[in-house]
């Protein structure tokens, strides 16, 4: 068994407003932070999984994100996998 | 003026606490998922900002995300800072 570092990044589709964003971006405004055209918050799960090899953890990792981490009627998801020696897992 | 797209990643500090992650888990192993070790939940600030250098670019985004995005008692965050043609944009 292999140990695979993954990031899932979840972000709302383009369609969906983000209020939690807008607000931010008038905060950043007010404290004088200039320049800032888009600004959209998303989540970032990181995870270490055990697996026979790339595919099957990408697998589980595709379900997990598919069934778990997004609601895909408003957000998109995107899978960055590596392998990982155990001296990376703190 | 350039564009800059911008990917604040924050995280919460290893030694907080992170229930969110730990239910997600938990349900990834009722689900069948196997082989999970390790699952922490955090922010992804997707942004795109109008600056005159890349230096201009990180010194507005680096206070952005001191002052605003991560609540430093308790969340590190990280920068990942790329130049962008505005066809990139969505």
């Amino acid at each position: 068994m292999s140990k695979f570092q993954a990031r899932v990044l979840v972000s709302l589709r383009p369609s969906v407003l983000d209020p939690a964003g807008e607000a931010t971006r008038a905060a950043a405004n007010r404290l004088g932070i200039e320049g800032i055209e888009k600004l959209r918050i998303g989540k970032a799960v990181e995870i270490v999984i055990d697996a026979s090899d790339e595919d099957q953890a990408r697998k589980r990792l595709e379900i997990l994100s598919d069934r778990l981490l997004a609601n895909s009627v408003i957000e998109d998801w995107t899978l960055e996998l590596s392998s990982c020696s155990s001296n990376d897992i703190s």
